[in-house]
């Protein structure tokens, strides 16, 4: 459905655009833009949130310059642990494409814990998201793919604690080279 | 059926449309227009309820403008927990397309629980209309993005839960540009 | 089955066209227009019926301006509850489709209770015919989309129930702007 | 078999052919073309015959501007209920496409009840005219839409009733606009 | 296997040949062209036989200009109810098309009893053939549509019987306007 | 295999040319090319042969303009009604194409009797045969469409058998207006 | 393997080719070229040998001007009726088609008796030999279509048989006239 | 794989050169290129190697100008008949195409005796030897097609016999008309 | 979902483009962007990271001139080897595009050893990255390919334990050629 | 994968070319550059190893002038014959394609006897080799299509046993007309 | 996905470009690149390791001159030999495609004794590399294909053993010829 030729797909970069994204992709998004938590080992872990990825996938490639799909989402398992308590896992692998055509996929995990149809919806929503920003890293630092070397996240971690209370939306990536105006 | 090319699709959008969808898309939308309910752990939670997305989707794309179809409607479990009284789960997952064939797909879920018929209907329409909501969203704050970041939604909530006398539907979004009309 | 290429899907809507379908189609279905009915917890409930939003579409979009087709009708069960009484539940997906392509699908759910035959009958034909609204409604107010909020839906129910010997078809839509001629 | 491009569906319908048309297919059909049996609750029920239904449309269409193919027939149940009397019900889906490529899909049901040939012939003929009407009536009051309000339908069945010895085919739709000649 | 394109389904009707056409067709056959035989209750029953339906599409289209298919042909039930002697019940749906495309489906049903080769193949031609001529009636009176009205069915039988010894092939439709000459 | 298009379904019947073929097709074979055998209830039953019906087609239509294939050849069933003898009954769909696309599809049944190997040649072949004779029937009286009225069948039964030495191939047709030369 | 489109199938024949070939097929092949044999109730029969098909259609179309290709084969039973020795029977559907793209199809069988692969063997080869057979005949008199006429076929047998010593290949169809020259 | 449009199947032959290989394809192959083989019955048998084959091919119409695939190779049976000894029979369909698009296919069979693996190894390239070799007969007597005439096929195996000392590839086919040079 | 045709694919490389990329390619990325850790037999083992692997290819390519997708993605096996303790084994196949429709795919494997759904989210994300960074090296030195030489990789790794505490991404691949501008 | 249309297949072999190659192809290669093995009876059996077959075929048609693919590979048993022995035996079929698009097929087999892995591997492997040196010789004797004649092949053996300290590969064809240079 | 048309496949060799690649390519590969090890019998083995092949492809035919995928990737056996001791064997088909479309493809066999996860991971990706190299050994003795030749590798891997010390990458292939530029 809705799989027969479209303009998506077909546009071009021009060069002065192509520049600005390029730019604003590959530089780090700021830690004022990240979130931590605990994780394996109760070290904090530095990560950017599934709401901030999508909004920076629109300002580095507008409403109208990037696509998703869900290629497979599915239940690897879906155990009663005990009664009326589930323990489930789910896996999704979604597809981002750029307006040339251009395209990504990475898989993502979610889980969840507890009275079946909660656990379900937490671990399918869960499974999508991470995918979603799995893919979107693959674009570069903007989107946070700096933070998969371990060094470099534990130090940013360790910043983000220290000052959790600090920046808000508002001021997003005040810092960063826009990218042009996208048509 | 209906899989041939159509027009939709292949239609530009022009710079200055782009514009003014792209500020309209990126504008959040305000309080007023959400709702708040109980979630887990008897906490508020903000959201936009399905009917308002699509008119919000309405007025910034057109009628003519954005497509949804469904791709996955499927019943996770159905279990007869006592006599006549059933748990339904169900996962919807819904494409939206613009104009130009940009498109997003999100999971969504319902979940019905009473006689099995009408848990059916509730946990069906819930899923799609779920799985509507969470893909519109992906086209940024204007359909309530921003209400994914816990701390805003938070605040939100206790905004809308002091004031919920206020604004009507006719009122919707005074304070937002309008993106140019659209053809 | 004829699924080649057709002119239906690749016909463009002209400006005004746009522009009086639009207005058309955000300005509310009049509460003359619409039914009530007992719905959970005895409460009225406010709705349009089914042939009533084929006539506002075939309004709207003219009789050769939108399509609609049945992409899923199964039985979810179908049950014999006593000798010769069956419960029945039907799952129903319906696409519509705009003279250029623009599309949308949505869920509808019936339910039989009786006599074999007749309670398929009557669950099936439901099942599509609640479909099909639902799907129109999301083209917005003129079929119905405001109703979905609780509030607004509670008032128009009682002014409904208040007024029921009031207006006929004739009469209908009186108060709305016409959409300009379509070919 | 047969689904290579075609010239039907790729036909325009000219402006005035267009006004024609559509003034023909909103005009309501007469009370004297219509019929009433008796319905459930023993009250009389006013409908459109079969071959009356595709006469219309061979009048509103012409003969080359419609086509229609049956997209699903199946066997709902087919029980013997004592020796050699069976109960029977159909399922039927029927696609009505214009010559522009305008289509709409409705269902139709049958039933039968006696020697089993006979009622499976029963039913399965009624499924497949029951569904051609119930598509049909998408295009409109001549159609016989607004029989499905049930107010107006127990005025006009009265009425029928009341004159049921009136107008023959000859006369039909004497009173009502003809669509222009079509080609 | 043929199904490229062909120029069959893309030649127009000219506006000429489409009245001579139209006409023809919205001409009821005469009654001396009808055949009658008991049908239920024992009662008279006036139809167009099969052979005739082909004669008179050659006529109206040419041998050209319609073409059909066997979409579906399938043993409903095939029991032996005493020994060498099999009850067998078939189904069929035909496909009539146009030279421009235009189409009809319908279904027909055969029944043999008998010896099992036998009855097999009487029930099978029978299903294609009453398929065949139900199809055909979709184009209009010409092929006997209007018998399916009950009224009219049982006057026109009544006639038939009582000039059984009347009209012979060559006379056929003398009275009826013939279509243009096809190509 | 041999399914992208081809010159064969794409060439134009000239306007001479189809006048010559109609009047052909229509005049019926002259009884001195027709065959009787017993039928049921020991009735004579006046037919044509199956080479008869080729070679009519090939002077009809040229070698080149008409073309044939097997959709489906099935053995109904092939049972062992004593050591060594077996009943099998088998049913083919053939189609038949003109040069300009123009197609006819008919069943036809074969049944044999005997050693299994030799049964089965025969049933299989003869259904083919069948099938054939009865699609080309679809082209009119000159492959004895007028044979299946069984008043008229009568009739020129009984010319046959009293004359059943008189006109041999060599003679065919001299009577019938012999179809312009085909390329 | 080879199904993308090709010359052959799309090359016209001209006029004076046309009726060259169709002279030539319309012309029955001398008895002199054909063979008999005992068939059932030890009666003789007159065939053309697979061989000699082969070249007539060689010599009327061209070594470039027909193909062949099997649809179908299939072994119907494959049993041992006594140690080591089996009963086999086969079934093939060939089609020919020629250089414009005009195709003919027809089954053929094939049996052999004696050690299991042998018997194989013969079975496959005779089948699709037969089905060759029988498909070219289809192309008229010279393929010996007019053999299947059973008192001509007594008579050309009663020939053959006695004047078995005479024509041998080299002098093959001298007296018919030879088809023009393809390319 | 490789299934996508090439030059092979589209190229033309010229006239001279459809005439020099239409006469060497209808030329006998001399007997001095055959070779003989006791059948059945101890008679000796007159046939055509398979590599003699392929030079003849690519004698006729070039390396560049014929090919051949694998339709069908499938074991029939694969049996021990004493330990470590099989009889295992084998069936090919080859298919070979000429430059233009022209095509023919036959069956081939092998079989082998002995260990599993050679006699697997032997029946396998057999059939498809057998195969391509039958195959390409279908172009005439060059590929030894005047073999399968019994008479004459006993009257070259006898010369083959008195003459095994013979011609070498060498010299082969000095006696018949070179195609002209293919590209 | 997305696989009409796009621009990406079918971009070419401008000469002196080339020249960088290949340059760029070919040159071995620099020991100060490797990492080491124990292997088998407790040796020290240099590789590239990941995310490091997607920065270099989007340098080497820019973010819109290479594309990734995973083919497969499937589980090899998931034991408990003890009471909620799980070994699991996953297998990816990414594969790379770039813009001109070069392409490369290889195999990468995960395996988790822990709680289910944790090994589970370990090995998948494990094996496509693994996967994806095998695919990258197919296109040279930049990407680590000369680390599968076994003398190179242990000198490497011994020069990186050396200097762990050099360089940083900043300081990235300094010394080598950069691309030019990719658009 | 990589099935859309490419250069290679729609490349024409200039007149010069063709002389050239089709001269290459029919020059049997010398005893030289043959081995010889001990066959069944222990007798001596001449053949070409693959190596030499490819290196001949990137002589003959450029390295870009030929492709190759395997259809089938298939493992025809896999049988443990004593603890930790397996025989095996493989069967494979590869297509090899010239640039206008000419192929071949043709069947290779490969057996292993010993450990499991390694009797596969070398089962595999010679299957594949197999297969594609038995479709080169399709194209003639420079890829040793001659010593498929047994008198031949034993003369051809005996002479390289005498010889068998010979030609090296350098030397290679040195007495052979080389192809022009391909493009 | 991504098997729409690309640019890769359809891009023409240019006649220097075509010389300077087909003598790299048939340019034996040099001593000091190759590796060797024991095989069968104890004998030293030289082949050509996976990552040379890989960086000699990309210098013969550039980064974007060749492609690889990987067709077939299945476990042959996976059993377990011991407790936690695995034997694993694989089977890879790899496809390698030069710009022009040119295609390739052989089998790559890999397999692994270990913990299971270790030896699925050792068996998998030494299938595919085993393949990529077989396949590239088609291009030429560039990959290496004179060293199938027995007699060649034992000389050559004598060689290599007494020199193991010399070359390093940094000098590879400094006496072959480079290929032009590619682009």
């Amino acid at each position: 459905m809705g799989d027969h030729p479209t303009l998506f797909g077909t546009e071009k970069f021009e060069p002065e655009e192509y520049q600005n994204i390029a730019n604003f992709c590959s530089t780090p998004i700021p830690e004022t833009e990240l979130t931590s938590r605990k994780g394996n080992g109760n070290m904090n872990f530095a990560y950017i949130e599934g709401w901030k990825s999508i909004n920076v996938a629109n300002e580095a490639f507008g409403f109208n310059g990037w696509s998703s799909s869900i290629k497979i989402l599915e239940v690897d398992f879906d155990e009663m642990i005990s009664p009326g308590r589930y323990m489930i896992s789910v896996t999704a692998i979604v597809r981002v494409t750029l307006k040339n055509g251009t395209y990504h996929e990475d898989v993502g995990m979610g889980s969840g814990d507890g009275p079946r149809a909660a656990a379900l919806e937490k671990a399918k929503k869960e499974a999508v998201t991470d995918s979603l920003k799995r893919v979107l890293r693959l674009f570069g630092d903007a989107f946070g793919n700096y933070l998969y070397d371990k060094d470099t996240n534990r130090e940013v971690s360790k910043s983000i604690t220290a000052s959790k209370t600090a920046a808000k939306p508002a001021a997003q990536q005040a810092s960063k080279p826009a990218p042009q105006q996208q048509q």
